[in-house]
């Protein structure tokens, strides 16, 4: 895989003829699904981030690495599975853990380069301080530390404390005012601004100039002030002279939890069917990237590491990426690319592998739920992998061909055994390591971690 | 309840000026989602299907009353809720119980008008002697008396095993011989048939004419040879010359399970969102159901026996019923009715209510499951109920909107207060005196039911 990598970045075009390192702005909502935006057919208007997408690139086959938080997280940041990077799960409030402390961050990378950086809003990667974003490569933090449903909702400025519980109506516009604040102090320079959001994750809520206002109750309220926000960091972009010279990016963590709309695709998070992963990618940078372009490559957010590593010169991590550059995508210099098989993982357990149009599930449970209810005493049932779908001709996971395509499932298969090495023997015992459970472990350094 | 019901039944045009009794043929597939069939925009080719709904009408917002097997079939053959028939759960083989003793099926009430009466297909409403359809209403039964993935596959002739282990590839073929068999035997006075497919409902499997056939893998194989079988019945009908004299229905007992689509809605089968209560609904009698009409009239399966009894002249329940007449929407007489909220029941729970387009849902579970791999050790999040969607500009239930329409919520919870006198507390009591597991009670008699 490493010299996959390698061969990618070194062939691809900007580390030849590099452009001048952009300023990247990375925006990354919680839970907001793969149908929420206007322009990937929702109800609510979101004029911002629509005219995000018009102005730029779009792409309808984009992941994220897995179906909840902070694996999702990790990924993005490392270019990497969360599985290799030692989270596996989401965290709490009561884990000594974090994102592994060997790993290098998209931040510690620009950094290096020069990059002036900061990470607002909500981290969920470990919230002790070795692990929280200023230990990470980013020079300033201001935001949540974990999701705004764990206890205490502390608000962090860099390692300390501004506030024990986080007034949830204040979250996105003061999440905007310090974009906004440090686009205006660092525009001489390169910087990196990640702006994970805390929203649309519950529990839900919106400033009063908001609230109430949208036809699709509290959540299309929350997402009218998240592409209100959007708009005004664009907006001091413009106002700074900054358009021509930054690339601003737009994704989501996972597919809608109990709000929200995966569009037309099967699942919501927590599942690695499509609409548990699948998630809006927009990317804009006028002059370099084409406007009005929507792209059905498969994309996923572990690509943003090469990419913007390509685009600023910035150095690679030593470690294998399961990312790839997609700047020949974004720039418009290809519609398409080849790469190995897209891995989905649940926790510990490898669940699905994209391959072209092909789908195949691996995992037993699957995150399918036959009925949850205490009161019903019904139990979770086993699923008889591996599944195959065409996700062109069946997009919502409807019909399972594995049958009738043995070929393509032994493909599949032996491009899953090649990526992990081990499996599913190594990570099995991985997971025995750790009982399991999600509480469990939680000493530092103890969240296992498959090879590479 | 009943003197609604008494009104709705008298008012309505059938009982006034019916017409001769027609024979009855009522098609039921197990686990067939909203958006399995060609009419409702799969990718499946169903051409009998189609042409059942060309030369007939079309429901769009049709609903079994339970999300599961046994309670959806309880309320189609009694037009009551399951709750009010003992019905609350899926039963199992160890079970000893069935649907209470003295509640009338619409085979009881067909048989006394004269019919003749035979229900070929998965029964699932006890397999003791004294619950099989032969003590039901119905002359005559051929089929497995539950699921098929249930242990023994027992296939029954009247309340003999014929066959220990049913072949699963012989399932649908060998109904669709007994049903035509059936109609040959009985062309001469007004017949019922109730033909409740076992497929597709786990295990799949289909007869070697049509497995490997569709490019929809093994659940599109069952489809078509389920298809091919209703395209069987209606060249029965054809030939023996009572098409004119017969109407064929056609439904769902939820939606779907493992494979199969809900369309575009949310949820699938075990859910209370639309996706695992909504089915397709067809209905057919040439001359007397104007053809090519679709309607999105909220109709109930529970609505199938009072609209039955209606056009047979036969004598309704004492028993208050929770259908409605529904021939003036048949007929063409009427594009749309008014009715009281309708409710959808999970186990015991009762969890929504819908009425027009607003749709609230109560239940504190809704079985919503955020992951369910022991292996993660997650757990089930309780909802914070009541939500409320508006079905027509939300169809996918993404938006909450009570706070938005809190006259509406309140409007709904004083019907459903109505509809249940001491909801919740007697449905507790209900549930506790069962211990709310899904094994129990067994003995015969002991499952709980609400008043009415």
């Amino acid at each position: 895989m490493q010299r996959r990598q390698f061969l990618a970045v070194t062939a691809s075009a900007p580390l030849a003829a590099a452009p001048a390192p952009p300023n990247v702005v990375l925006i990354y909502c919680d839970d907001l699904g793969y149908g929420d935006l206007g322009c990937y057919g929702s109800a609510i208007p979101t004029p911002n981030l629509d005219r995000l997408a018009a102005e730029g690139v779009r792409f309808t086959h984009f992941y994220s690495a897995n179906p909840v938080c902070s694996p999702s997280r990790a990924a993005l940041l490392t270019g990497r599975y969360p599985t290799r990077v030692g989270v596996s799960r989401v965290f709490f409030p009561a884990d000594k853990v974090g994102l592994a402390r060997d790993e290098q961050t998209l931040a510690d990378l620009l950094k290096a380069r020069g990059y002036a950086t900061m990470c607002v809003g909500k981290w969920h990667l470990g919230h002790l301080p070795e692990y929280l974003p200023t230990s990470r490569g980013f020079d300033e933090y201001f935001g949540i530390p974990y999701s705004n449903d764990m206890n205490p909702r502390l608000m962090l400025k860099g390692t300390e404390a501004v506030e024990q519980q986080a007034v949830l109506e204040t979250i996105t516009p003061r999440y905007t005012e310090q974009a906004v604040g440090f686009i205006e102090r660092n525009k001489a320079k390169p910087f990196f601004l990640y702006m994970p959001h805390t929203y649309p994750h519950i529990p839900l809520a919106a400033s009063e100039r908001f609230r109430g206002k949208s036809k699709q109750g509290l959540y299309g309220d929350v997402l009218q002030e998240l592409d209100w926000s959007v708009g005004e960091v664009l907006a001091a972009l413009k106002k700074n002279g900054l358009d021509k010279n930054t690339l601003v990016m737009f994704s989501s963590d996972n597919g809608p939890w109990f709000q929200g709309s995966p569009g037309k695709l099967r699942g919501r998070k927590g599942q690695t069917y499509e609409g548990g992963v699948r998630v809006p990618f927009l990317a804009r940078w006028p002059g370099k990237i084409p406007a009005g372009r929507v792209l059905d490559a498969i994309g996923s957010t572990m690509d943003l590491l090469p990419t913007i590593a390509g685009l600023s010169g910035a150095k690679l991590p030593a470690k294998p990426l399961d990312g790839v550059d997609i700047w020949p995508l974004l720039s418009g210099q290809k519609k398409d690319h080849t790469r190995e098989a897209l891995l989905y993982f649940d926790n510990w357990d490898l669940q699905c592998a994209r391959l072209g149009p092909w789908k195949l599930h691996v995992g037993r449970y699957n995150s399918f739920i036959y009925g949850p209810a205490p009161s019903t005493g019904r139990v979770n049932l086993r699923l008889r992998p591996p599944e195959l779908y065409h996700l062109v001709t069946d997009p919502d996971e409807s019909f399972d061909v594995a049958a009738k395509f043995p070929d393509i499932v032994r493909d599949l298969e032996s491009r899953i055994a090649k990526a992990l090495p081990g499996f599913p023997a190594e990570v099995q015992k991985a997971w025995r390591d750790t009982d399991g459970r999600d509480t469990a472990p939680s000493e530092p350094g103890r969240l296992p971690r498959i090879k590479g």
